[in-house]
């Protein structure tokens, strides 16, 4: 039986676990798939530097094009991150008749309209099942077992990074910038935090999920993103005292023809299946019309299980090669022409129950004065905390409101925001009660 | 394009909901599948009861020949379920050049090496996504993304109405027999609930498991099977007061060129991902080296869940079918050729914590009694209970043990069981740590 051979862009962390697959267990996929896979060619910039894993040096290359042009090379997979020269190599691999199996969610979030239709055109795959939740099979749960339901929801923790920061402000009720800086003196963190905790690396990956879910193009732009980086630890005391405990969520839901797209910090009921999701774990949870709910929960990067699932998808490709399918799915699990653009709904339409903080002066009558301009704009209290903090001069006021929206919200704060009584800028956080 | 053509055998619970899924879904499923699939025969013995969904009386027919002899007819889906006639019907599809969809997990179990030799040498998919875990796309997880993984364990909770009824003696404090007595008059247990409650659909399902997870054949026969029946109320209520939850567990692990392969039922750390799969729900955990823990959850049984995981495979056979590409991927991840056999560790030669509970006449000296015996069988205690009940002439006393040989505890209870002292039999529970 033919080799059928794989090229590597992107020597970095999921790249060495790429290559350690194939050296660990280049046997078991040989017996699985009935015949050899090889690894042929490993092209990066820096082909000095030392990994974790040893190559024979006739393998690397500095030149991209020794895998794009390469034709005894069937597969590519692309490991460089970030959109160019990813989205450039990409579409050259797919230029050559190569199929491509990417993590850069970045890239097809942003660019993934050009690189599917390019591939459809193209008669080849391009398959990213390692771009969302790391080494958990959701991308591919979604296309091929659970393609049979209308999809009304899609939640997840997606970010290790941030979950990482979240659980570990709320065990040890640490601020936020204390433990940034000692995730990124241990490695759990970029040196330039900023896709992770501004959220912007959680809405692509939300940016895929709905995609296939919905069947819709997602422009990247219409996700509401709100990171972690104003959330304190007194936020994660006072929802754990209302018996919630705070994530950085991915929501997407369909109502009708409209889908809503939101990426934020997030009250969880702690009976919620994702609150459970701690450290740099990955959750996600769909609920189709059929199947009902269904999660998935596993490592949402790192070198190894990022790798498994870059794995998964090189098998799937052999597959197809070994049995002359061709491209059997299209890459967002129905062809092009099929993808609808539905509408996105504005976020002052949301409908949500809501954590309010505010810090006051402590003082006779503000609680009066709070709870009427929460009324005026129709929002109603389900519970409050005042907790006596004799230390400042401003006491925070915590309060859960009943459903609302969230236009309603904004207008009641900038009000509240303007008061004498109130010191500084009030926050709110979006809740989800008990899952359906 | 050519509209692909499914016949069914089985019009019970579960066909209804792949008749529903066909009804509600089928533009969705076109779209997805770039054309139509129609469900064009339906066989039943029985054509007379009202099913909850509508049928065009010229679908339905008692002749299961109609469906298995159609050549228009390219998928067959098996839901009647039990080993004859489904076994019969599943190898004449077969021998007629028809892919295959089953849920029979107790066909596959038993049969299944006859079945996919036999599909094998014909060329066609003997798809059984529904046949584990309900709607959780845990199989073709297994064969597809997470191919590339040496896999460690598999742990599940795959029976609905094990977990329902030890969910809710958990909850309510009631008795095994008052519970699956109230769940049989809701409709959740069978009349004949032994197959559930006895484990043996829970090992049914294990073997197919293993046998994707190891790449083994898995003898049904060699699956040490225990039930729930003898569980009562104050074991539950005990292992809650040690930190444990009792869930009926599939366990298969991996020890070099043996493997364990038992259900019984197991006290869990209250932290470990499978404590918190309560109710109808399953979970499955597997462990893989390079995704490390991955956990798959949601409805196990159902109507609609299961016509889920039934559409799913029809889909993927469409898609094989359009596409050209006959059996992409082998029934068990692996050409049966290459499937080994791996000896399955003797339960006697288990190493595991336990759960004691015995039960003693309330007089001085009983307690060194039994930690001489246990002593003398190398079986140490971590802690222990001796509750104060003043209302029987037998006290319970339990004990939490470290690690110990099972040879060595069956042999000390032997032993406790025909002191003068003790009353009635002892019980012991395997019990899991928190998953690494």
């Amino acid at each position: 039986m033919q080799t059928i051979k794989v090229g590597l862009l992107g020597f970095g962390t999921v790249g060495a676990g790429v290559v350690k697959a194939f050296q660990n267990n280049g046997d078991l996929l040989a017996r699985r798939l009935g015949g050899p896979v090889e690894l042929v060619r490993i092209a990066d910039l820096d082909i000095e530097t030392k990994r974790p894993v040893e190559v024979s040096p006739q393998l690397l290359t500095t030149d991209a094009g020794a895998v794009l042009d390469d034709p005894q090379i069937s597969i590519v997979i692309e490991l460089i991150g970030g959109y160019e020269p990813a989205r450039s190599f990409v579409l050259r691999a797919i230029a050559n008749g190569k199929h491509v199996v990417t993590a850069n969610k970045a890239l097809l979030a942003l660019h993934g309209e050009e690189i599917f239709q390019a591939a459809e055109r193209a008669g080849v795959d391009v398959l990213f099942e390692a771009s969302v939740g790391g080494g958990i099979p959701v991308i591919s749960a979604i296309k091929e077992n659970l393609g049979a339901n209308r999809f009304q929801s899609a939640f997840g923790i997606l970010n290790g990074t941030c979950n990482y920061i979240l659980t570990r402000m709320t065990e040890e009720g640490a601020d936020f910038a204390t433990v940034l800086a000692d995730a990124q003196a241990k490695g759990y963190a970029e040196a330039d935090p900023t896709f992770d905790v501004e959220g912007i690396d959680t809405a692509h990956k939300l940016a895929l999920l709905c995609s296939l879910c919905f069947g819709t193009r997602v422009d990247f732009k219409s996700i509401y993103t709100e990171g972690i980086t104003r959330i304190n630890a007194l936020d994660i005391q006072f929802a754990r005292e209302f018996g919630y405990k705070l994530k950085l969520l991915a929501i997407g839901k369909r109502d009708g023809d409209q889908i809503e797209l939101r990426v934020h910090p997030t009250m969880l009921d702690l009976d919620h299946p994702l609150a459970k999701v701690d450290g740099a774990f990955n959750g996600v949870r769909l609920v189709g019309d059929f199947v009902g709910p269904v999660m998935f929960y596993g490592y949402g990067a790192g070198m190894e299980a990022t790798a498994s699932a870059v794995m998964g998808d090189v098998m799937a490709l052999v597959r197809n090669l070994r049995s002359g399918a061709g491209v059997r799915t299209p890459a967002l699990g129905c062809p092009q022409s099929a993808i609808e653009r539905l509408t996105v709904k504005p976020m002052a339409d949301l409908v949500s129950s809501y954590y309010l903080r505010v810090f006051v002066k402590d003082q006779p009558g503000v609680l009066a004065q709070i709870a009427g301009v929460l009324g005026r704009h129709r929002i109603s209290i389900e519970s409050m905390l005042q907790p006596h903090r004799h230390e400042a001069d401003a006491v925070p006021i915590v309060m859960m409101t009943h459903e609302a929206v969230e236009r309603d919200v904004r207008a009641a704060l900038a009000e509240i925001d303007a008061l004498d009584s109130v010191k500084g800028e009030s926050l709110f956080i979006r809740i989800e009660e008990q899952a359906d």
